[in-house]
């Protein structure tokens, strides 16, 4: 088949500087045929946490043998290993790939993908100098090395092979799911991401409430379930089955983050009622 | 011929969020050779008449056929129709394809191109999913249904027709033009948009003012015209034809919006002297 | 070699008007199979010093024969020239060319590489229109004469030649090194830049301080070098070797920009202890 390679983008680096297009540009001396995609280069600087949720949002949706380079890399420099891992069901054709360091940030994939193969980045032909800057692993490791994927190396190729299950894995906290009386169950999770709308995901899956009643608490407030943002009045809270997948708690035309004022890992819970 | 199909997206998912890139890895996984153009994804949330105005403004700078896909959307999920059109003035080369929601935010093209075809989105073939998300249209059918429209799928198969004359428009208040005087001409209109240099866009074209003596008037304010920003002194108000061909107040290296406070819709007037 | 021409566009256009998305029109427009990069279209409004660094950092990272189309242009419409260059120490091959005002904005780049050629865009075939607006040279004229250089268009086809030495350079103050006391030498330089995350660029080359003994001071503070950001405690500022080859100001998990309080051309000096 004759289309176009798909090469993705993640990072902290914020659009005011050069960061991002010069790793575009290290990418294109690579393989100025890859379509490049931007997931987000908005990621609040060095949490992993919401860039971990982002990029496992965005994953789902890229054709098959996509390769996703992600850097948000507070510990550039340091020890933190330099990784590229094949992820999927089947191994023999990839749901895509993951480059990055080796800080959580991947795991938001490879818990819901399991991991097919995984190199540390050590084959130092793949970067794009053998003498990596201290401090931009992006341009200099990372960019280059997914070019390269994205170009036809195999991922063998590219270092030595590492053991999954000594991945960094980033997790919050379990869900607790239990009878809260006779006819109700009660979920305890959490807020795990937000959008500009102010839009708050938790990391309740839809599964736990379709074709449910269902309400979600917090702060002592009950806020009702809904099919979408306009089956509400404007101004008040609802919450519904986000397009992520995931119970989500919002206003129509407003900013549910800006009034319930939760953050990342702030606890949520939804009541069911009715058979269990 | 050999060059590749143009696809441009419109939204006010921001750039902070993954929504953007999700919405283009679906477009690249019907067809990865797409040429894709952000035109912004900045429009303030669900702000159609905003929307409006830089789709508007940005048509017609794109090569004939293109795709644009917009989406500002406060009615997704509810009784608003999903479109496509095909506008121009030669219904055998149409000038562009629009698709997006019916909510007037697509009128301020369809208002200068006239319709050549319209269709509401009811073919699930073409979606990218037959049950689409309540909340994220965008994704679901527009993305995709954007993608193969661009990739040579024909308009009249994305749906049914529709009448053309039953698409929601949004308009802003028609100009007024009258004798003020013996010799001079007022016009009142209103500003329709404004950027991020603070220039102010009124909704009175270029044609009324072309090769005349004008000024703007505005609280009580008036505004001499010139030919280009640099004309006038740093720091003061000066009126002149901008690029998008509208009456536009600006100041040389400030922002007009911040020191006259005016805001979309709000009235302003252009008198013009002499022979009419 | 089938690869795609890459073309790069910078400016002070912001991403929530659609201008830089019609630039992007018009250079399809032109060649819709071109790769385009954007470097940064946040540029603070009118700042040239700040375009003209990050135009000059990101320069080295792209392919030979890359096309970058800066519009950083306060004085359009008025008298400052429109100009292409090509650059680079190979005149059979150029290591880029330029495309953009005459203002100060391309000279960080042809103050490192010798300019190979020269002209002012006076040849209005390869301008989008004979009669470009007077406030957007942008989409007018910079973005097509971009797009046709890229397309394979020979430089002197664009325009007159003009000599190198008359183009506009936008120079910092020149280093001072000079001996301290016996054993000590000083530098004193400026900041050049700073970045999203807060750090802070000096005009001072890596070549002056690498594997020496060196401190940074600036308002009474002195600042010790390390290795990467993460080799100093949280909070704490540091002085490094940064990924563009300056001198630079940091904070591990901080913004150093925000804590001492520095802008553009403020000064600072390097203490380099040991043998000269």
């Amino acid at each position: 088949m004759s289309q176009r390679r798909i090469l993705t983008l993640l990072s902290d680096f914020g659009l005011s500087d050069v960061y991002v297009g010069v790793m575009k540009g290290v990418i294109f001396a690579v393989n100025a045929d890859l379509s490049l995609v931007d997931l987000t280069h908005q990621i609040p600087p060095q949490n992993i946490a919401v860039a971990r949720f982002a990029l496992m949002t965005a994953f789902p949706y890229f054709a098959e043998g996509t390769v996703h380079v992600a850097v948000v890399d507070p510990g550039v420099g340091g020890t933190r290993r330099a990784i590229a891992l094949a992820v999927g069901a089947d191994s023999a054709n990839p749901a895509g790939f993951l480059v990055g360091p080796d800080n959580g940030l991947l795991s938001g994939v490879f818990c819901h993908y399991p991991v097919i193969s995984a190199v540390e980045l050590t084959n130092q032909r793949y970067w794009r100098t053998p003498e990596p800057s201290r401090t931009f692993h992006g341009r200099d490791i990372f960019a280059t090395v997914g070019a390269h994927l994205a170009s036809g190396v195999p991922l063998h190729a590219l270092g030595q092979a590492i053991a999954p299950e000594t991945l960094i894995q980033l997790e919050l906290p379990a869900l607790q799911v239990e009878a809260f009386d006779a006819i109700t169950t009660r979920i305890t999770g959490c807020i795990q991401a937000s959008d500009h709308f102010g839009n708050l995901m938790t990391n309740i899956p839809a599964s736990q409430v379709l074709n449910r009643n269902w309400v979600v608490v917090t702060n002592g407030i009950t806020i009702p379930a809904s099919q979408t943002y306009s089956d509400r009045p404007s101004g008040e809270l609802t919450a519904l089955i986000g397009s992520h997948g995931w119970v989500e708690v919002a206003i129509n035309g407003g900013s549910a983050r800006a009034k319930l004022n939760l953050e990342w890992g702030d606890q949520i819970q939804v009541f069911i009622a009715g058979d269990r």
